[in-house]
């Protein structure tokens, strides 16, 4: 039995060297107010000068970008193999006649830290996506050329209008095409006035815990109302988080469309795929849910052998005793345990076995 | 055994007037290019003149306002006893003078509505948000003399600010002295700018099938993390739609809190109650979800004895067949059988029994 990490980050060199140079989220910097660390600032308005500083981004440091601590993190946890991806927000920042050059030179480099890694690593890579559709096509087509790249990591916003764009068309098309599977990977959140006037008490937890599981859900249903999976059937969709929440609402989904006045009279509501047969030929989920109680409900709703372990390494690291094990890790593989109740075959499939047939692990 | 439906909401005449009367959300118009049908107003934006007839709004009838509409529907699908509550937006848009009084005679009105239903019906009241604090708990304190009340129905903006706002503690206390469970219901969604520039090709379901559960999820969330299950520990409520998605989150809410620097600085992450024992103590969910996978979720988060069923209606009627059954209120009960598996006692308490008892009916 081996287990294998699908949603662990990494910030390479070359993309923690842009961070630095840069003045306006994403950047890393230290502030004058929290002299002791370096601060990783990705998410939109963690720098706000009234935020406190011990919830102004996170502190950044080797665990991001140095794999020796990927392999020792691995090692610690019994974790077999990683496939590793950039973390958010990615290269959606990148000035659009950049982004070519900007993906081709980090695929590259992802792909050469796997090569060096005695078979411990593959990878997700990034696309160009500020580019135009094409520049992005031309990069998922030379992705095969990569020796382990296994898909592309991808947010919310496609090239910036969301995933339900139909420019995109060409983008899935050559993905579908090209057995790319998408990581689909919550950034942007929700706007901040939906967690009110005290948000900055209760440090990252809102748009943590709910803005990127809620930013999820809300994709992944504009690309089911678009009709993507109707124009792609096969074009595979592992969803971060256990699928945001899209499990726990598909049933609510599925009635708000088969009770819509405006989609009826368009001729939308028969002949598309329902909900539940997307979950079960088209989403793999990940088992990044920490409790066995939404672990469940994403198995119920696509089926135990298209769930896969991960660890959202180096994010949620404990908060105390450095070196101990992590806490954020053992619950998830907890949740494992429950959720499997004994049926070794299960735990074994989410823990490892999945990941390696779908993703075609060595 | 009884089946009693706890979510099923009402328009008095009285607030039928009201609506007609006004010109912007909430109201009650007829549009000169849908001219055959009344179109009920309710949520921001559902008016704008982009939005294609069949999507603004929905029409209205009787069903809103006609209780031997609500009992012919009851009787159609083997319900026993409803407990009824005012439909959103409830009375959040009164002016501050008028809310008081707007209260009382709206809570006279429904409660005398049930004295004349021969036992069928029971109420959760509505209460003057818009007004001060002290006004909101005379009303509360009021309520005891009402026979057929049992809780009340109130939003997610609370007095304004939100439901972690401070300035509701003495509502709470009232709320919770005088045993009124709170059945907290959405209304406002998410701004809709999460829905992307193609929103209104998608009908309702955006609003509808997220906006309504992600911004309940966010209102607990908050109540959460501002303690004020710490501060009322008998404090009851009353989550609509299974909780919003908080059943499926509540691990990733757990793991966030555990591992926030800033709440921990604060010394807000030991001592106060896990989501998990207020989801076991504090908090009831309805069996409003339309699918085995949502509501078992549900049942393993809150316990099968803390589950309501619930129809929505006059909300989600069939879309053809005048008079056939609905297939919104079918999908919730088969969701039910579906998740008890059998176990009879499971099933009954869910369709029925659980509300006799926690709600205290004859």
């Amino acid at each position: 039995m081996k287990v294998v990490d699908i949603h662990t980050h990494v910030y390479p060199p070359s993309y923690v060297s842009l961070l630095r140079s840069r003045q306006t989220v994403p950047y890393i910097r230290t502030f004058p107010d929290a002299p002791d660390s370096s601060r990783l600032i990705i998410l939109p308005g963690e720098d706000d000068p009234s935020t406190p500083s011990t919830s102004r981004g996170r502190p950044v440091g080797p665990d991001y970008w140095d794999i020796s601590k990927k392999i020792a993190f691995m090692d610690q946890h019994g974790i077999d193999k990683s496939v590793i991806s950039l973390a958010n927000p990615w290269l959606d920042f990148i000035a659009p006649e950049e982004a070519g050059e900007a993906a081709r030179k980090i695929n590259d480099e992802v792909n050469e830290i796997c090569a060096n890694s005695s078979g411990r690593l593959y990878a997700f890579a990034a696309l160009p996506l500020s580019a135009k559709a094409e520049v992005v096509v031309k990069e998922v087509e030379r992705l095969g050329s990569l020796k382990y790249i296994r898909g592309i990591i991808m947010g919310t916003s496609g090239l910036g209008q969301g995933l339900d764009d139909p420019a995109l068309d060409p983008i899935y098309a050559a993905l579908e095409k090209n057995r790319q599977l998408i990581f689909l990977h919550p950034h942007y959140g929700l706007p901040s006035s939906v967690y009110g006037p005290r948000a900055n008490e209760y440090g990252h937890v809102l748009p943590l815990a709910l803005g990127f599981p809620l930013e999820t859900t809300i994709a992944v249903t504009r690309m089911l109302l678009s009709g993507v999976w109707d124009r792609f059937k096969g074009l595979d969709v592992l969803i971060a988080h256990s699928g945001g929440t899209l499990p726990f609402l598909a049933g609510r989904i599925e009635s708000c469309i088969a009770h819509d006045v405006h989609l009826k009279k368009h001729g939308k509501i028969e002949g598309r795929r329902p909900v539940w047969d997307i979950l079960k030929k088209n989403i793999y989920l990940d088992a990044v849910i920490y409790n066995e109680v939404g672990l469940n409900a994403a198995i119920e709703a696509s089926g135990a052998d298209r769930l896969m372990f991960g660890t959202d390494h180096p994010f949620f690291p404990p908060l105390e005793g450095e070196g101990s094990e992590w806490l954020s890790v053992n619950t998830n593989y907890a949740a494992i345990k429950a959720a499997s109740g004994g049926k070794e075959a299960m735990a074994d499939g989410i823990l490892g076995g999945n990941a390696i047939r779908v993703l075609r692990l060595d």
